[in-house]
Order: structure tokens, then sequence, then C-alpha cells
């Protein structure tokens, strides 16, 4: 069996791979009628299957076994963050996220922002094959934009945080965040969120916090928090 | 005042500007004789300097002022990594862990390493623009390259940790290093190291430990190494 984990999000009501997957089982990995192979559908399950139809465009595949994964958190961890100009550092951060396990990613437009739209299909892209590279059987849920003002609105049952690099009253995450709560941090963009923007999202309920001494960029500090929570949930 | 950080190495003795960062003051942001600039030694000053002599290829400044900064952590951090195959993965995080804060990084290689040499001047360039970016007057060690065997057998006044995969015992990092500590953190190629250099390592004194649940690349594993560090360490 190959080693590699392939993607099929609705393999129960449609036993197929992706085009990208089959063409990479069946023109990369040269994968024939009868070899086993291991599925998941990003959504806590691997499925062990037997390839039944080799095809490059849409491979059919038969279920032997599915294998239910319990989720390793105990915490909901949702970072929106405002995407950088270059879009390969948004890809790099979606990346390590998906690696070292986020449930939700959103990218927001704010007032600074040097990026107004973004590659949305890029994205998710990325995620898929981060979470394949790292075996896992979660994908982060990746929303489409939102614009700051919107998304401050939406309801989140947990800590809500966001990181500005004002000299106004902060606490570091590490400081405020306690083991096993749901965390929602909000990442500004290279220019910061406006100060306007900080306190509506503090009057939204968002608690203003600091990722450290050293100037981040965008992408680092969307790292660091993502990170942070985990180490935190880690300590016994 | 340009808010741009502009690096010296050796301003007292030479107070110039190397070319590249010449060339940035002068054709770039245009700054001319007069003109007041912010420089560092990467070795934790900043000088308040005047640029006399606006040169492309070796301007001259003048000393005004000199800051010294404390060094903002209590503990030392060292990560030794095995480079991996694509060198936009080492150079990320080499400017990650600029950013992040660290103090030596040694690039090692070992028995299943898929990359044996390393563009050395590239690293240093990336920590560099790391460091003037996020505006810190620390530049980070880095070394050439070294073997794996060689490297074990330094001296290091700390504590010393090797990353791996396998199933034998290991602790969490997060549970094994204590608020600090100097650490010491090797982390292997995309194969892993074998396990008898885990077995030779382990033998020189370091501690065989885990990053967590999930799968992660080498360079995700240097930076989440090194940012645990960090987050321990800022835990009251």
């Amino acid at each position: 069996m190959s080693d590699t984990l392939f993607y099929s999000p609705d393999i129960i009501n449609n036993p197929q791979l992706p085009e990208i997957e089959s063409h990479h089982c069946v023109k990369v990995l040269r994968m024939r009628n009868g070899d086993l192979l291991t599925v998941t559908d990003g959504k806590g399950h691997f499925y062990q299957c037997t390839l039944i139809d080799a095809n490059p465009k849409h491979s059919t595949i038969s279920i032997i076994n599915k294998i239910d994964v319990k989720q390793p958190r105990n915490f909901i961890l949702h970072v929106a963050f405002a995407p950088t100009k270059q879009m390969d550092r948004n890809e790099w951060f979606v990346e390590k996220a998906t690696e070292i396990g986020i449930d939700r990613l959103t990218p927001i437009i704010s007032n600074y922002s040097e990026r107004k739209e973004i590659k949305f299909e890029r994205l998710i892209k990325t995620a898929i094959s981060a979470m394949k590279q790292s075996q896992q059987p979660f994908l982060p849920q990746i929303d489409e934009t939102v614009s700051f003002n919107d998304f401050i609105k939406l309801p989140f049952k947990g800590n809500k945080y966001i990181a500005h690099c004002y000299e106004t009253p902060k606490t570091p995450l590490t400081q405020i965040y306690k083991k096993g709560e749901n965390a929602l941090i909000l990442i500004g963009p290279e220019g910061d969120f406006s100060e306007e923007e900080v306190e509506r999202a503090i009057n939204s309920g968002f608690s203003p916090i600091s990722l450290g001494e050293s100037r981040l960029r965008t992408e680092t500090a969307s790292l660091v928090a993502t990170h942070t929570i985990h180490v935190i949930n880690s300590l016994s």
C-alpha cells in the first residue's frame, strides 16, 4: 500500500478521487486496479480502499474499511488574518497552521489591508496538501474573504482576541489564554489594524493581546498565535 | 528619519554601510548627506547616525548616539536542523526564527539528509533582513554546515534535545523543557535521523523529544521547537 494519503471529500456518496488526486494516483504513483490506498474525507475519517477503476481524471475506489479518528484537540481554534500582499506568505501560514492543527481560517479585509482579495482555491489546495502531508484526516475550514466589520459581528462560542501593535493596554496571549478554552484570534495586516478597528473589536467582545516583544510579520504573528494556543494546551 | 533599520556589522571600526545597505539607502530610499538613519551592528546596539557620504557602494556614516539594548531573553536557544531539499523552506525557517528570536542556527548533515550542502550566504542574508524587518539589534549566529557526528560532540552549557519520529521512548518538549534553561534542539531531515544517530545523540547527552501529535515538515518542526521554548519562557 502506498503511504500517500488521498483526499476524497464526499467518498461515501461519491467513491471517487477528484481529478488532481486521480492524476497523482494513476499518473505519478502509477497505481493500478486492485491496489490498496488510504483516503480521508478531511472530516476525521480514514478509509482503507481498493482502486477499482484507475482513471487519471476520476478514479473509482471501493471502501474496505472506515476508521474514525478522534479530534486530538479539546478546544476550537479559529484564526482570522488579513492576507499579506505576497500570496506565498498567506499560503505558508495556511500550510503551517494545517500541519500544526487549526479548525478554521478566515481571510479578513481591514482598513490598511494591502491585499483586498485572495485566491481562495489556492488556500484550499494548500490546506489539502498540508493535511495529506501530515497524515491527518482533518481539513480546516477555510472561509471566503470577509470584511473586518462583518467578521467581528459573527458569533463565536469562546474567547475572542485581537492582536495589535499600539501602545494601548493589552495582555500577552500567553497570560490571558487558558488551557482548554476555544479561541478566535484576529491578526492584522502589515500596517496593523486601525485604532478605530481595534476599538470596534473591543466593543464587540475581543480582548486586545500582544504576541511577545518582537515585531512580527503578519504571517509570522498568525502562526505564533496558532502555536501559542497549542503549547498552552499541551502543558500539564 | 527613515524608519528603515540599517546593518553595519563593524560600525565602530568601519563606520560605513555594506554595499547592499548603501544601495538601499542611496538608490532606493534616496537618502542624502546629512540625513539621519538608525543602524545596528546585530550585536545588541542601535546607533543613531548621520549620512556623511551618500555612496551607492559604500556610504560613510557618523555616529551621533549609541543605544545599548538588553537581550530580552534570559535563556540561550540554539537549533541545529538538517536543511530541507527546497532551499526556500530553509530560508523561511531562518527568517521566522530570527523574527521570533534565536541565538544560534546550525545546518547539520545527517545520514538521510536530502541536501548535503547549503547556500550559507543566503541564510545570513535572510537573517539580516529578518532582523532589520523586526527592528531588533540581535543577529543570530549562523554556522556553516556541520556533520551530525561532529556536531553532537560539541559542548553546550544547557539541556540538549533531539526530536525524532520513532516509537522509542521520548518526552514532549513542552513537558521536559523548563523556563529559563538554555536549550539546544536537533531537528532531523525529511526522512528523520537514523535510529543509530538518535542512539548516538542520546549517548552524547541529548534527550529524545516529541513536538506534538502531528507529523511536521522539517522546517515546521524547527519553528515549532523554537517557538515552544519562547512560549514556556513567557508563561508566568
